[in-house]
């Protein structure tokens, strides 16, 4: 049996990203694919009870340094539980945020330098990464519009930040997007839901006929 | 002021190391110096937490490279909030076991690369390490008939791990003591505590002078 393909989806805050994850895997699924949508931080038991610490901090909320030890603690659980034993497996794995939202976030927005990033991820995942990496753009001043809309005041603490977090967030993905040209797709962020489901077909079709 | 003096304890289960970071914060508090007794992992709201699904995980238990990671989180998260504060604020800082614990137990026993977790270390905490640390040394066999009496049969998941995987642990401290004959004090644990802990007033005479 051939190893699955690994898709994360990446991208700001109300980009999308989990609209286009279900898309993804139902579309996968009519294609005859076995397909895990997952999403990060979390997706396995550990993982999971390592974001709601993440997402509710006790104390005095999380420093820069442990918040990025635990985002590659779950990374970690989510690879050996989950992800890679179903690609072993010749499933398809959709994931909604991976590594490149640690290099954005914690990385680009949090100032974490991004060979430290790189180093945690080797000796916690191996320094696995996805096949194909798709990464939803739209404006910063779209994205901060669709957030008031979707959270209504409410945010979690990661979302919450401020706006000129997220322009950095912005930039940093891509800075990633431009040195990985093969690996990550761009894809425009602004259209219907379905349009941009069609964008992300045709950017796979290559990742397609390569399975 | 002067920055104060960071003292781990170190050991393998059952060897006294607790009662003689006690009987030592006494005896620093009687001669005058400010005191922080601690511990890892734990020590902080942020670091007990993470201590908490260490010792009790969710699903199938940890693997050893997400284990790894919530001890280097739980590390960072104890230096930012509670021992450099408190070496900056003067203090004397007693800490029941540190970084050379995770090198003992996750590399020693459980087959971590020693580099990989100074690189967390590294990258969690600057690479921080005591002025001195107290490796307290029995035989193992002797450590193994104190746990059974002190746990009768109860013991937490890292402390109830096999007889040989203890055995690793014993000989990695003794590999890392060898290796750094200044920081590391040898502590015979096999006498009365009141004597062990004679033992460790004369070894921390020399750091004692320089404070």
């Amino acid at each position: 049996m051939s190893r699955g393909i690994f898709i994360s989806l990446e991208g700001g805050e109300g980009v999308g990203k989990s609209t286009q994850a279900h898309l993804l895997a139902e579309k996968l699924e009519s294609m005859g694919h076995q397909t895990v949508l997952t999403r990060e931080p979390g997706g396995t038991p550990g993982a999971e009870a390592i974001r709601s610490l993440l997402l509710d901090p006790t104390g005095e909320g999380w420093g820069r340094e442990a918040e990025v030890l635990l985002f590659a603690a779950a990374r970690a659980d989510h690879i050996e539980r989950l992800i890679r034993p179903a690609l072993q497996a010749g499933k398809w794995v959709i994931c909604d945020r991976f590594i490149d939202s640690t290099r954005a976030y914690q990385g680009g927005g949090g100032g974490m330098n991004d060979r430290d990033i790189l180093d945690l991820h080797r000796i916690g995942c191996a320094g696995l990464l996805p096949d194909a990496t798709l990464l939803i753009e739209v404006s910063p001043e779209e994205s901060a519009q669709r957030l008031e809309k979707r959270d209504k005041g409410q945010s979690d603490r990661i979302g919450g930040r401020a706006a000129e977090y997220h322009s950095r967030v912005h930039a940093a993905f891509n800075v990633l997007a431009s040195a990985e040209p093969k690996r990550f797709h761009r894809i425009d962020g602004m259209g219907e839901p379905q349009d941009i489901h069609q964008q992300i077909m045709v950017a796979l079709s290559s990742v397609m006929r390569s399975a």
